[in-house]
């Protein structure tokens, strides 16, 4: 809580979330487009809170950001939003994604609109979707672990699995990507390789899989850079296991992958249990 | 992790899952029987660590439980159980489910099994409705939260919601009572009375509601006990909000309601995240 004395104030976590790789989903409802895939989510995450208002402030600087204020249109609440992370911005970690959805968590608790959790996952996805920033980040930062988007969408018309692995993350970013430039160019060959991916993860849903399935699919949909290229590569060398982040100019690896390769990374935790309102004091 | 040196050992921690109301749900296949409704897992929970090897102590004592030995068998292995917690046997906090589900979380990472999250859920959930000790708990439990079970079943055919909360909660029980009793008699005015707490929650999914819903469905299925009675009508009179545990001799709370109201409780948080392995040191 950091309101002052009395004013209404609720605080969500919503941990970060790298995409591995990914499919695109197209439907003519936001609700059910989306994304096919699997990811991870750290526990470098955002923590959102929400006090009767209006403005957005990310790390102590105003900003605007299209996904929060179509949550806090669909709520209909006039809602200030303070929110703070660890995470580069526009580098792959679904920063947007967790933004709305924590904004959806903490202004229904202020509010007291009386929307469940599906009802809020859907309200801050169809928010993503439509603003073009994300496809797949709010269901799985939703879920936590490490997410497999079995079918694209919200609650209603999506379905999750997980690979059951709670490992350490460190990882390196070198600089900004723009997931709406990506994602408006032809993403049909992006789309049959991570297709591809998917299905041999769903073979054996194991780490090794997923980031052997997570390297592939950033040589086939031919989006990986020098930088991240390199850094796969030396980690690779090094014995460690790593792959890029889809979308944005960042490496992640298991455990400590990175710095054994001789980088400098942040490290963190998989997520355990998925975006969450912060518990009363 | 508990083994001695190179043995292997997983850990996984398992949130304890009291049931607000529910309704019984039979099919053919245990995957697709269960129950609808809706409860609330808690941060005391189950601490489940296996190794290679066999038998099931349960703080420190040898045991048996058929859901356990369901799993064992289901993904082959032979595994030793060590399991402790803090909360009451045969009370209604789901325990049987969560040695279920811990079990194989934890066998599945020692013994490399390559199964997901939702195929281990599955087979603890089918374990426990085979046995006849749970309907709901596992996925409940695998969930975290505050789960509203809309349809009854394992991740295939099942489907969960939940309340957007995290209170604290207080409990107190008064012995112990036999789930499978209960669920060897006539449930058929039991579900119906589930089924109407259910269509009250989902129309205004709150904490409020919920204990509402909870405390009208033990008197409508003719579940109290005096002892629970006497406490629920305590902490009303105190300005609180309890109400009963299904299926035990116990009686939950919101926040300091069952302390207010003189009793001596257990008191912890509403689980964030559901059943997870702990993460490697």
């Amino acid at each position: 809580m950091t309101a002052g004395a009395g004013e209404p104030s609720a605080t969500a976590f919503v941990p970060g979330h790298i995409t591995g790789f990914f499919s695109v989903q197209s439907a003519a409802k936001p609700a059910q487009s989306g994304s096919r895939g699997a990811g991870v989510t750290l526990t470098d995450g955002v923590e959102v809170t929400v006090t009767p208002g209006s403005g957005l402030r990310l790390n102590g600087e105003s900003t605007s950001v299209t996904a929060v204020d179509s949550v806090r249109s669909r709520l209909g609440v006039d809602a200030a939003v303070d929110a703070t992370t660890p995470l580069p911005l526009g580098a792959g970690f679904g920063v947007s994604g967790a933004l709305a959805l924590g904004t959806a968590l903490a202004a229904n608790a202020v509010f007291g609109c009386g929307k469940s959790e599906n009802e809020l996952i859907t309200m801050a996805h169809c928010a993503e979707v439509e603003a073009g920033t994300g496809l797949g980040d709010v269901v799985a930062q939703a879920r936590g672990g490490l997410p497999i988007r079995i079918d694209a969408g919200s609650p209603s018309h999506g379905r999750l699995d997980g690979v059951a692995a709670r490992p350490h993350v460190e990882y390196v970013t070198f600089g900004e990507r723009s997931t709406a430039d990506v994602l408006a160019e032809d993403t049909e060959a992006l789309s049959r390789a991570g297709e591809s991916a998917l299905s041999r993860l769903l073979e054996w849903p194991t780490l090794d899989r997923f980031m052997t399935a997570a390297r592939e699919f950033a040589t086939d949909a031919d989006l990986l850079t020098d930088d991240v290229a390199d850094a796969i590569d030396a980690v690779d060398e090094a014995g460690g296991d790593a792959a890029m982040a889809m979308l944005g100019n960042t490496v992640f690896a298991v455990g400590d992958g990175l710095s054994a390769a001789g980088y400098d990374p942040e490290r963190c935790r998989v997520d355990a249990g998925g975006a969450r309102l912060r518990p009363e004091e």
